[in-house]
């Protein structure tokens, strides 16, 4: 595990280890690896990259976001295992011309989004290379009666959303189209969050789990495909806030592809079965069926939908 | 955690998740986060990158090359903890010109490397840049009474190596200068291969370890800063091969040199007790003193010697 020196080493590596201290972080930044005291519960363990140029542009985030952002992208993959966030190990490959304070606000950044969870930075790793890259690790806990896997969706299950979908892309999409205004939506693409929070009180009544990443569409497909299952969505039950319908229609598009192929939401997709209904909260957007595909209900008709939508990476 | 469509997404999935089975493994590659079940021993959990053209070219690595290299040099960093390898994730940055081959071979590197190890791939994530980069998430097992910090150095240690020095720097350098053969430095430059297993059977005797990743005279100096102390090299006892004085001697350079500051040779550099001396194996180098600094003893005299030497990761 390398911190190699560049320029302003010293408050990088001063910004990373203030976090990393705990009973159970027996070693942290400053060997060859971290070494920690798992507690006897389940790991899980994620791992996600920011790359400047297809996942953020400076042109619009601060490096603060950018930093909050590569956690909190983390953390939403562990709480939708049903895990917490624990331990975060930080590699970046930093291009020639980037300067230290920016370096810095990215960690603040980590740090503040980390602080939230009580996560602790326990281990990173620098380089150079062309173009700015972060790639986050995250360990989590879980206790196995609390994991949830995309594979156990049944057909008869409802599925729900924990929140608004499609602000993100809108937001994206003004920025590309340097749109004034709208401050709701690009807020929600400048300072991501994860959602788990909204589900933990009633985890054990969820029979299968997805974060948001690419799309209602996109991700209800990966719990059929693994569940072995189908879907129903309803269109009109989509949550899309209003300030969403109205950034896309400024830009001539439609928010329900935002919801549907957008991603980055970051909300929770989860499915639970009739029986528990009353137990949980949430926006029911549709049924698991038996019947193979993902389908979206519309007007009285149902049509195939693609998992393949809008690639939310490409914002040049 | 992303495992985006790219062309080959198929092959290369298949290819990452034949090795992720095992009873500790609750959930391998394909939800949102790995999932373990650790042992109850400790966890080492170290993270490396290697960016194309800073830390290798296919001007003379095989991609199958490569991925050996990403997965032996975090090995490496497990195994200088007193830990061993257990469990991988792979995060790609691939450009967009690269070939699905090329992407495949390199995934055939890791897991040839991984196996090695007995290893096991249990998470990634793949997305898109302008050149390719490899990071490499590493976690280990190990006993408490097996871990070996770099700040645990006594004075009056010995300072152990456990194999030849300079031998890979040596290899790039005649890789940059188009030199011909030289064939046993060249694939220490190609295949570097952890070295941990030459130190487990005497692992209880010695006090503080790290790897060779950066050169004698780097690693020794991290050793000396984290254990408050200072060390004296014995300039005539550096291990060095033949073959590597005669590769330094054809560039017009000092094989000394390549094996104080050259670094990826991988050997581990440990310190053990007087008392304890029987009872290991290796090069012994020098000696940890009390007086602080890093010092190179040779021809009657000693001189301070930098940490900071060759910029190994510049290839171009």
């Amino acid at each position: 595990m390398r911190i190699k020196a560049i320029g302003g080493e010293f408050a990088l590596i001063k910004r990373i280890t203030k976090a990393a201290k705990g009973r159970d972080i027996i070693k942290g930044i400053g060997d060859d690896a971290a070494v920690i005291k798992a507690s006897g519960k389940l790991l899980a363990i994620t791992t996600d990259t920011l790359v400047e140029g297809d996942h953020f542009s400076f042109k619009w985030f601060t490096p603060k976001q950018v930093g909050k952002k590569a956690i909190e992208i983390n953390a939403s993959d562990i709480g939708a295992m049903g895990a917490v966030p624990k331990y975060v190990l930080v590699s970046l490959v930093l291009p020639a011309d980037i300067d230290v304070e920016t370096v810095d606000e990215i960690y603040n950044g980590m740090w503040e989004a980390g602080k939230k969870y009580n996560t602790k930075i326990i281990g990173g790793n620098m380089t150079h290379g062309k173009e700015l890259v972060i790639d986050i690790d995250m360990i989590g806990e879980a206790k196995k009666e609390n994991l949830k896997f995309r594979s156990n969706a049944k057909p008869g299950d409802f599925i729900f959303v924990s929140g608004d979908l499609g602000a993100s892309t809108a937001g994206l999409k003004l920025f590309l189209k340097n749109v004034k205004g709208h401050d709701y939506v690009k807020k929600k693409h400048l300072e991501p969050e994860a959602k788990f929070y909204k589900v933990r009180k009633f985890l054990k009544y969820i029979n299968a789990m997805i974060d948001v990443s690419d799309g209602l569409a996109s991700d209800i497909t990966r719990i059929c495909e693994q569940s072995n299952v189908g879907a129903v969505i309803f269109k009109d039950n989509v949550p899309i806030k209003d300030e969403t319908r109205r950034a896309a229609k400024d830009v001539g598009k439609d928010a329900v592809d935002y919801a549907l192929y957008g991603g980055e939401d970051f909300e929770l997709i989860y499915t639970v079965s009739e029986k528990k209904l009353n137990k949980v909260k949430g926006f029911l957007v549709g049924e698991i069926t038996k019947k193979k595909g993902v389908r979206l209900y519309s007007d009285g008709k149902e049509r195939l939908i693609s998992k393949h939508g809008y690639d939310h990476f490409l914002i040049k």
